[in-house]
């Protein structure tokens, strides 16, 4: 017997402080794995641990999946039969997806104001790493489990947790967990619940309808075959920072539009249902800027705010890396690329394509090399889904506010898999908010969302025990 | 009383093992003066101590000069009246420059293939750090007059050195003592000779007639106010690294010209003369492609190789930097861009010209800085001095080769301070190959020029006396 809804509501807000500190506890093992050192691996195991114990006292089978060398373990919780509110047998099954992993602070270390894994509370705020992303949300939906349990025994349906600890470098294990038929056998699915988008501002949640799919490359041009003197060298040794200029510099057109042949043929246009939705969000362009700390924004001429961030592709330019400030000729030089790609792109073609580009853009002969690619396609969830009613609903009842339906622009490219492989909806309910400054120094998460969180989370497994 | 020149260049020839075993000493004192660590200032502060030692030992008025805070000494060595083999007061003075500083080794250091401070000799050459660049050349003057004075015990000239800490770094010491009147008050000088400049081929002694001037900038071009990620901001945010691209790319013309305007106003064609000079030199562009390890050269179209080498300005981006493999909008981007020189090319129009470019190529209101700028005109002698001909007697004496008259790319910012103020010509007699990477990882020099060159060095002081 589960105890009615707003009874666990009511657990959930008094016992709101005892939660928050365990986040505090749990954002203070720094699981980096994006650029980390060796000594990382130790603290990604302890996140791991913590984890297991979060599930084991929740009455949850819990365990890590080793999922070969130089991955880092899944985390899987699964609740148990006894656990559930209905004996029959019927029960749907939510998979609650998430990371335990964090990206590093050295971007750079000296721009945080606090220790990035002191796990510092200012107020209604906590100031760490990994605070929002995505340590803190995916917390919310563990502590909605607990409170379930607490303020009735009783799940009202089956949970399946999987948390990876690869999220921001690749999803190595995970990838190869689903492409292994894994999670599949874990099913079936009723759908997957995901916080690890934004919220569409402060007091605004959002129910995520779609987010890009990206293609990653690094690109090396080569010059002479060592660094060598601009003086002695100057006017006959071909300059790799200037191929590399010369070639990127093509890469766009005069109006803020990418200049990679076919790069926008199945990009399709916007439904007039989700346009007149994302216009009535009335985006502040003012807000952005100063956000940003820009005097205007940039982009493809005739899209708005909203369709440039999350409906259109994207080509950016996110590392350069050539030469010295010693008045050299480099040797070498790099940059690092990325697409964030819209609904119909295939990731495939759209990299064969840009490195085709930029291949053509070289002189003949120029030694090139693309390397570290990655990719994946965007995932979209239509707004006529059955599931979307049930989402908002519970989202009404945590929040107390009116949510709304958006899109998103990041990547979060294991979801695709895992959407695929369940062949259920992917809800993305964003607890964190943009201005929390992922992958920056003094990533924040407000605990108001936290709290209010737990609250949908909570509410959202009673909705869809109920779902059509 | 000096001693007859085959008596002297006997000496030499006979000592030479002594004089090797010396440099290899000098250029085990790491003295590295760019990109130097606070730890440098001991090794800087030795190798001033091992020149004053072996000045002292010589028998000269040897000091260390300090020109204020920042600033590493300079070395002055003056030859006293008995060291003379004039009496009657009629004696001209030579003036000798070189540098004890050298370039860092961390360009990088895993290209080393020895320690670059163990002065470890392999063969005829010697690998170190500064070997070429300028501890070798500059240490066959100091030989060539210890050879002179042990052979004979006087000096044909008198002769004054000065050895500055900070060529690699902007002379700024000698630039303020040359600022001062002081070198003026020692002089008045027949001229000076410069060993920091390389012959033009192996077994191709030269007088070298010009060296390039340069401009050099650091420029900033700022984005958002800090790194952002690219997928919440992409779309919308200006990304630093493209508006950097963007402008860089427009400094060029298709034809490997430089595309600021007023760029090429104060070039003069080459004279008839020179152009035949270096046409005469038959350069091997097989050979430079060898060198580089590139399959062909570039350049401004209708210029030889040795033009666009050496008579040529030239504009190179030395150093692109910019966010990170992360998948962010950075917040700035930089680039290292210098330009070399020609004979009247004034640096401060050419910088000027060269900022607005980049400037005007940038959206209006894009926040950009130029930083770091350092500057100096090129040097230029006169095939028709009268010096010329007694520096190719001494080479063809010190090498028994017929030497040749050369330009060379490269700069010496403070050549043409030293030339203003002294009012006398300076002999650039390289001793180094241009093929012994100054600057780069490797550097070597050959032990047969250091033999030549003291001997060069020697005949030069011995022709000199006679001097017009």
């Amino acid at each position: 017997m589960s105890s009615s809804l707003p009874t666990v509501l009511e657990h959930i807000d008094s016992h709101l402080e005892a939660y928050i500190d365990q986040l505090q506890q749990w954002v203070r093992i720094p699981s980096v794995s994006a650029g980390a050192s060796d000594d990382a691996s130790d603290d990604l195991r302890r996140a791991g641990d913590f984890l297991i114990d979060q599930f084991s006292s929740l009455g949850f089978e819990a365990q890590k999946i080793d999922m070969g060398a130089d991955t880092n373990p899944l985390i899987l919780a699964q609740s148990s039969t006894a656990q559930s509110s209905k004996a029959d047998g019927s029960r749907p099954k939510v998979l609650i997806y998430g990371h335990y992993d964090v990206q590093g602070v050295d971007n750079p270390l000296a721009a945080w104001e606090v220790d990035p894994f002191a796990g510092q509370r200012q107020g209604d705020l906590l100031i760490a790493r990994g605070a929002s992303d995505n340590k803190g949300p995916s917390f919310a939906h563990i502590k909605a489990v607990e409170a379930l349990l607490s303020a009735g025994g009783a799940l009202p349906v089956d949970v399946v947790f999987l948390i990876e600890g690869e999220e921001e470098c690749g999803s190595t294990a995970l990838g190869r967990f689903v492409a292994e038929g894994r999670l599949e056998a874990l099913g079936p699915f009723l759908c997957t619940v995901v916080s690890d988008t934004s919220m569409y501002g402060p007091e605004r949640p959002s129910l995520t309808l779609g987010l890009r799919g990206i293609y990653y490359t690094e690109m090396t041009v080569y010059g002479p075959r060592q660094d060598v003197h601009s003086g002695l060298f100057g006017g006959i040794a071909p300059n790799p920072n200037h191929l590399l200029i010369q070639a990127l510099a093509q890469l766009w057109d005069g109006d803020g539009g990418i200049a990679v042949p076919g790069f926008y043929d199945a990009v399709q246009p916007l439904s007039a249902r989700e346009k007149a939705l994302y216009e009535a969000l009335d985006a502040d362009e003012e807000a952005y800027c100063a956000e940003l700390g820009v005097d205007r924004l940039i982009g493809e001429a005739g899209y708005s705010v909203l369709e440039r961030r999350w409906t259109r592709p994207t080509l950016e330019v996110n590392l350069l890396e050539g030469g010295s400030p010693r008045t050299v000729i480099p040797h070498r030089a790099r940059a690092a690329l990325s697409c964030r790609l819209v609904p119909d792109q295939d990731p495939e073609q759209i990299g064969a394509a840009l490195r085709q580009r930029l291949t053509a853009a070289l002189p003949a002969g120029t030694r090139v090399e693309f390397a570290n690619q990655h990719q994946a396609p965007a995932y979209y969830l239509s707004p006529d889904d059955p599931l979307v009613g049930p989402a908002l609903t519970a989202m009404r009842r945590g929040f107390d506010i009116e949510p709304v339906l958006t899109r998103e622009g990041g990547s979060i490219p294991i979801l695709t898999q895992i959407a695929a492989s369940t062949g259920a909806p992917v809800l993305l309910i964003g607890l964190g908010q943009i201005t929390d400054n992922w992958h920056g120094p003094n990533e924040r998460f407000d605990l108001r969302d936290f709290h209010r969180g737990i609250r949908t989370s909570a509410a959202l497994l009673h909705e869809l025990a109920a779902a059509p």
